[in-house]
C-alpha cells in the first residue's frame, strides 16, 4: 500500500450513507416494492455496466453528453489510430477507448432485458426494479450524478385495466408511505397522447407540434400569459390561442365539465373520441376502485415524444412544485433491439425527491423495525462473559441486542445509544452478576425501572 | 432515437437477473443481513464511483489493473498534453482522464468512509453494507466482473469479544440458510497472524517470510509433498521444515491437541505466546455460546499481509473446494486517509458462490415470500369489472393478486402461472359473476377445489 494520505472525500455528485438516513431510504423503497408486489410485479436487476451500444442514441443528444463511459480494461489505446489522438476529438476518442457506460435510467436496460431474455419470459411482463443510474448532470442540491430510480413497467399487454392499476398503486403508495393528511394527498394529473395529437389536428398546423409541446409543457411553471404571447410568437392565431387556451383550462374543473369540454373541443376527431374514451375507462375504473385525487389534465406533456397512450405525473404543488413522479404507455420500446413491437405502460417515483419531502414533512416512522434493542454495559472486563451469555439469549429469542465495547468510564455507552437509537440499555457489574437482577434503562425518557429478571426484562422490552 | 438495430446483449462478465433468481438471491442477502443485524450491526452504503484516488495504490499491482476507471465527463481531453498522447500509454493517459473509478471492495470505502464522517460516527462503529463490486479480471465460469460482496466490520475496538460474535455470526447465518445436515456443516478455520510470526521467529528467516505465506496459502490444494519440496528450493532446511511440518498439521487434530502441540512449538515466544492466548479465548467463548465446528488451523494464510490478528476463513471441502467467507483483524485501514490508527475486525460472506452451491444443494426454501399468491383470469371482456374488484379486495386484505391480461383463450395463463410460481388461479366467467362462487385451482397439483365463496377463497389461500 501506498504511503501518502488521502483526502478522505467521495465523488462529487455522489452521497454516503449514514445508517440512520440509509434505514429510512430503505423504508421508503421496501414499501413501495411491497405495493408493486401486491399488484403482481416482480422485481429484476440488470448489470450498472451497459454496452454503449445499448445506451448511445437513446436519450437524445443532451442524453449522450450525460452518459458515463468506462474505459476499456488493458492497454486500450493499443488499437487507437494515431490520427484520433492528434485530433484530440474527445468524443470520437471515446468511441474507441470507451465500449462501456453507466445506466441512465432503468427502461433502456428494460427494453433490452425484454428482447434477450423474450424466450424466457411469461408475457404480459410486469416487472419493477428499484436501483441507482447515473447522468454527468452539474451536481446542484438535491441533484445527483448517481441516484435511484423506482419504476414499474407491463411489457406486452395493451389492456386498460393497466394503467388503472398502475394509478391505483401511486394511489396506495402514497398512503402506504404516510401522505395521508388532506393537506399532504398527492394529485394524480392523467392525460393521453392521442388529446393532444387531436388537439394539434384541429389547429392545423402540424409543423408547430413540437414547438406548441415544448411551450405547452412549461405552461405550469411560466403561466398562461407567457406562454400565450411565445405561441403567438410562434404563428398560432387568435382563434388558434383561443382553442389551446379552452384546450388546457378544461383540466381545472371537475372530472365530467373537463371530460365535457374536450369532447366539444376534439369529440369529433378519430383520435380525441378514442382518447376520451380511454381516459373515462381509466377514471371511472379508479373511481370505483376507491381511488381519489385523479384529475383530468389536457395540458400535461411531460416533454416526451415517447408516450402514445396515457401519460400520468403525480405531485403536490401546495408541498413541492416539482414532479414526485411519472409515466404513461409507449408502444416502441422493445424495436431498437430487434424485438417484435410490444406494447409496455409504466410508472416511475421520484425516490430522492418523495424522500426529501417526507423527511420535511416528519412523516418517517420514528421505529423503523431496523433499530438494535438492547445495549447490554459490562461494567468491567470480569463482567463480560456473564453480559455476553445475556446478549446472546436476546438474540436468540430474535432480539436485535448488542455487548458495548467502548469507553465505559467515560460513560460512552450513553452517547452510542443515542446515535444508535437504541431504545434500552443495561449495566452489568457484580451485582447484576452475582443477583440475576437487572436495571432497565429506557433511553427515550431515561427513567430506568427495575430490578428486574432477566424473563421480566425480554417482556418489556420485546 | 437511432433506428438500427442494436444487439440485446450485457457487457462480458455481467448478469442480468431474472426474478425467479433474484428473489432467490434477496433471500440470500436478507437472511445474512438479519443476522448482521440481530448482531448489532447497521447497514451502510456508499457512492459506486470512487476518486481513483482512493482506489489507487490499495491492492497492489494486479489490483490496480483490474479497477475499472470512469472516463471524465465533457471535453476530457482538453488539458491533455500533446506527449502525453503522443506516446501511447495507456497507464499514464488514464491517470489524466479518468479520475474516478468503480469500487474494487467495500473495505477501502469503508476505510475512506469511517475517517470522512468520523465526527458524526459513533465508536465502536459496527457497520455492515452489502453491494457489487467491480474487477476487470476475465470472466468465467462463476467469477464475474460484476458481483456482490457483503462484508460486516467493527471498527475502533480491540476487544476479542468482537471477534467472537463474528464467528458466532458465521455460524448463525449458514445455520439460518439451511446449511443444518451433518455433510452440510460450515467448517470455521481460525489463525492469528502473531502465530505465523512466531513461526517465522522459530524458523530465523525474516528475509523468506513472504516466501513462506505464499506456499503454505498453497498447501489446501497442493498437498504437503509438493510445497515441502518447494520450501526446500527455497531454501529451508530439513530442521525447519520439520518445525513448519508440525505447525500446519497442528490443526489437523481436536483443539486442545491443536493448543498443546502450538504450545509445545512457539507457547515459548512473545507473539506465540499471546497468539495462543486470543485463540483460545475465542475459542473458548465461542464454544461455551453453543458454537461448534470451529477449528485451530495455523496453516490459513488467507494470502493477506493485511492482518494484524485474527484470520478466518469459512468453507467446507466435502462441497466446494473454495472458500466460502474469510476475514480477521487488521491495524492500520483508517491511516492512510490520515484517520487516528484505529483497530478493526471483519468478516465477509462470498455470497455469489454461497449462491451457487444452495442452487446445488437445493437449500433455497419452495416459497420465499416474494410470490404472487393469486392470479385471477377474466374469461371474457365483460367479467372484466367484477373481476378486478376481486383482485383488489385481495390486495385490501394483503394477499398479492394479480388479474391476467394476457391470451385467455390460448390458454396462456396456465404457462403464467407456472412461470411466476403463482400457487392459486381462478377463472371468472358469467356463471361466477353471477353467483359470486369460484373454483379455486391449485397449480401445482392441478387439483380444482370449490365452488367456494369469495370469503371461503381467501381463507383458502392467506
Amino acid at each position: 500500500m501506498s504511503q501518502y494520505k488521502v483526502k478522505p472525500a467521495v465523488p462529487k455528485g455522489t452521497r454516503d450513507f449514514l445508517p440512520a438516513e440509509l434505514s429510512r431510504r430503505k423504508y421508503l423503497m421496501d414499501t413501495i416494492a411491497k405495493v408493486y408486489h401486491q399488484f403482481g410485479f416482480r422485481e429484476i436487476a440488470t448489470p450498472v455496466m451497459e454496452r454503449m451500444e445499448t445506451l448511445s442514441g437513446k436519450y437524445g443528444e443532451e442524453g449522450d453528453r450525460l452518459l458515463f463511459r468506462i474505459l476499456n480494461s488493458g492497454d486500450y489505446l493499443k488499437d487507437t489510430p494515431d490520427q484520433l489522438l492528434a485530433d484530440k476529438n474527445s468524443k470520437s476518442l471515446a468511441a474507441h477507448i470507451a465500449e462501456k457506460g453507466l445506466r441512465y435510467d432503468l427502461t433502456v436496460p428494460l427494453a433490452r432485458y425484454v428482447v434477450q431474455h423474450q424466450a424466457e419470459l411469461e408475457f404480459p411482463f410486469r416487472r419493477y426494479h428499484i436501483g441507482p443510474v447515473w447522468r454527468a448532470d452539474r451536481p446542484q442540491k438535491g441533484r445527483y450524478q448517481e441516484f435511484y430510480q423506482c419504476d414499474a413497467d407491463v411489457v406486452g399487454s395493451s389492456s386498460l385495466w393497466n394503467e388503472v392499476e398502475l394509478l391505483l398503486i401511486y394511489r396506495r403508495a402514497f398512503e402506504e408511505l404516510g401522505f395521508r393528511a388532506a393537506e399532504h394527498q398527492i394529485v394524480i394529473r392523467l392525460n393521453h397522447r392521442q388529446l393532444i395529437n387531436a388537439l394539434a389536428q384541429l389547429l392545423e398546423m402540424p409543423e408547430k407540434f413540437g414547438t406548441l409541446i415544448i411551450l405547452l409543457d412549461k405552461l405550469d411553471k411560466a403561466g398562461w400569459d407567457v406562454i400565450e404571447r411565445e405561441l403567438a410568437e410562434a404563428g398560432f392565431n387568435r382563434g388558434q390561442l383561443e382553442i389551446i387556451r379552452r384546450f388546457c383550462n378544461a383540466g381545472n374543473g371537475a372530472a365530467d365539465e373537463a371530460f365535457a369540454e374536450l369532447e366539444a373541443l376534439v369529440g369529433h376527431t378519430e383520435e380525441g373520441k378514442k382518447a376520451l374514451h380511454e381516459l373515462r375507462f381509466m377514471y371511472n375504473a379508479f373511481t370505483e376502485a376507491g381511488g381519489t385525487g385523479l384529475r383530468i389534465d389536457p395540458s400535461l406533456m411531460r416533454g416526451l415524444d415517447y408516450y402514445t397512450g396515457m401519460i400520468v405525473e403525480v405531485g403536490n404543488p401546495q408541498l413541492f412544485s416539482g414532479s414526485l413522479g411519472g409515466g404513461g404507455r409507449y408502444d416502441n420500446l422493445t424495436e431498437l433491439f430487434g424485438g417484435q413491437n410490444m406494447s409496455g405502460v409504466g410508472i416511475s417515483f421520484g425516490i430522492e425527491r418523495i424522500y426529501d419531502l417526507m423527511e420535511e414533512l416528519n412523516l418517517f416512522p420514528v421505529r423503523l423495525g431496523s433499530e438494535i434493542r438492547i445495549l447490554w454495559v459490562p461494567r468491567d472486563t470480569e463482567a463480560e462473559a456473564y453480559t455476553f451469555a445475556r446478549v446472546q439469549e436476546c438474540r436468540s429469542r430474535g432480539i436485535a441486542a448488542e455487548m458495548f465495547l467502548g469507553n465505559v468510564k467515560k460513560q460512552k455507552h450513553l452517547s452510542y445509544t443515542e446515535a444508535k437509537q437504541i431504545p434500552w440499555l443495561v449495566e452489568v457489574g457484580s451485582d447484576e452478576t452475582a443477583g440475576g437482577l437487572f436495571r432497565l434503562r429506557n433511553t427515550g425518557n431515561r427513567q430506568t425501572s427495575g430490578p428486574h429478571s432477566f424473563e421480566d426484562l425480554i417482556s418489556l422490552i420485546a
